[in-house]
């Protein structure tokens, strides 16, 4: 754990039960807190071929054994984490009485977490669009491989793996990279799918993803694209513009028992659904993110994983903030139509 | 309803049960999704004095009963409404079948809701900071008095109030304004907060937030700012940097039940904590929004209004979307201390 952080930790708020990781750095002043300008080409880059000792020890590279080969894909711990792992890897519920034994209203847990980033190129790409073939399969065989791992590590019940492009996507960092978190729970956005579609399986039978593929290739509105692996999709509810979901076609819950060919596919899929968004959108930031049943095997039976694919061009203001509820200015059908002619 | 929407859509998300307003714009074009500029001084703002024929039919003008003397707050149809009124007032959900008597996964309702602008000041007013004491106070009597008045309309079941402000939170129009959205049923973000402060008050037998404002006053170290009325804190489980909840003294579930005495202090205090933000942050952009307890008066026991607000100084990336999980990178403690010395 680098010096310039405090121990981050869970905190429960009680109005409304939701977990926040408060991360706070040491010297945080708030002019820091002015839009930051993201990495740009040409200052140093912690993520290029050369720079390898600015990031901490790297946990493993591709191609696995290249010898005097140079790397092509390299994995490492955040230098910034927002969790780190602690060492008793099971740390208690923080509780606190108040006064005269009543318990206070605030419960924290330390910030237990592993948390890695996927640097996805030697040379420096931006974009998932900027990588060559052998790039794309080894950042989304990294993904496997990394969830693979933390699940064989134990005190991990969930991996979050995700991408953030361009500073309006969050990212501070220019240089192609995805982000892997280990978590001591089960989110609380993948918990809410995992019980409609548990749902949904005890009352209909079937997956509900395989429904909604039926359905999404019945009606073709608001299918994007297609592969022999793959469909994507901007799902029927979108909550962003352009929107995109890519579905498999065959069923499986965990993305990390995906054998190579099948998550190669999905690199090049991918990779094809951004370029169709960066065509359309002129480059936008973006997000992705892997939903994926959690490693208890305990989803098994009705869930499915998923790549879910947003570009960041409308921002949640108050309205979104206060509800819950999301106001989508472009309908998925629209989103598709010209996604498809991209 | 203006002849570039579609008729607005409320669509379930048949795998996290969420609703979204599908608001599409008839003409929207990708290119529009590009960054859009929040329109400056210098061009015509249609919330100035002299263009009240730009926004349609005014609802209310205050002071009341101004005579030959100009506007000072003055409530507006939203031009561009992401919901609109529906004439039979009590739409039916739309269940389609799919095949074989199947029913579709997606369901969705014509999208019932008074979508209200609230405009602060005839002059070129932005932040509520620049606003002077008469126009604070009438533009928190607007808030009140609309949520009375849809609350005496009957369709409605809540009423969200809610403010954005730069570009960063949403905002496109710069000129000084705030936004009510009747709607016809309680959102998930308020129900979660009814659940739970249901739930304290079955097992405490007080309020949640009396106990919460008891244990800040005692620790104070989250504590911004009090006045007769009010306390300010960053919330124990800030989401976001520089969090600031407002929290009345004297327990009261519904706002619009409010005294003219009780807004206007509220009008005053809220005006002192932005000014603290804005003096902490440079001028951030930020929004806030009124969280109260549904017209049915079912959580007058156990729910209190309060304001939250928030800059918008880092963004929800792909581990939020992907989790529900926040990471903020500012202790409460931290944020609190700097708004104190601001």
């Amino acid at each position: 754990m680098p010096d310039t952080l405090h121990q981050p930790e869970y905190r429960k708020d009680p109005l409304s039960d939701a977990w926040v990781v408060i991360a706070a750095e040491r010297n945080g002043r708030p002019e820091e807190f002015q839009e930051l300008p993201v990495h740009r080409v040409g200052g140093p880059c912690p993520f290029c071929v050369g720079n390898e000792a600015v990031t901490p020890q790297e946990i493993i590279s591709y191609p696995a054994a290249a010898g005097d080969r140079p790397w092509k894909v390299r994995v490492v711990p955040n230098k910034f984490p927002a969790l780190v792992r602690c060492a008793d890897m099971q740390p208690a519920l923080v509780s606190k009485t108040f006064k005269n034994g009543t318990p206070s209203l605030f419960t924290s847990l330390r910030g237990h977490g592993g948390h890695e980033v996927i640097i996805e190129s030697s040379r420096h790409a931006v974009s998932l669009t900027d990588l060559d073939d052998e790039e794309l399969t080894y950042t989304f065989q990294a993904y496997r491989d990394r969830m693979r791992c933390l699940a064989s590590e134990g005190p991990w019940k969930y991996v979050q793996v995700f991408k953030n492009v361009g500073a309006a996507a969050g990212s501070s960092i220019e240089h192609a990279h995805s982000q892997v978190m280990g978590l001591p729970a089960v989110p609380i956005r993948v918990a809410e799918e995992l019980a409609h579609t548990k749902s949904y399986f005890n009352v209909v039978g079937r997956r509900l993803f395989e429904s909604m593929v039926e359905e999404e290739l019945a009606q073709q509105s608001r299918v994007v694209d297609q592969s022999d692996d793959f469909i994507a999709v901007c799902p029927y509810a979108s909550r962003f513009p352009y929107e995109t979901w890519i579905l498999p076609r065959v069923a499986a819950p965990r993305f990390e028992t995906s054998g190579d060919a099948l998550v190669a596919s999905l690199g090049r899929f991918t990779a094809t659904i951004v370029d169709r968004l960066e065509r359309t959108l002129k480059r936008p930031a973006y997000n992705y993110l892997l939903h994926s049943a959690p490693f208890d095997r305990s989803a098994d039976d009705h869930y499915q994983w998923h790549l879910e694919l947003f570009p960041r061009v409308t921002k949640p203001a108050g309205f979104e903030w206060g509800t819950g509820y999301y106001i989508n200015p472009v309908s998925p059908e629209q989103a598709a139509q010209a996604l498809r002619s991209a």
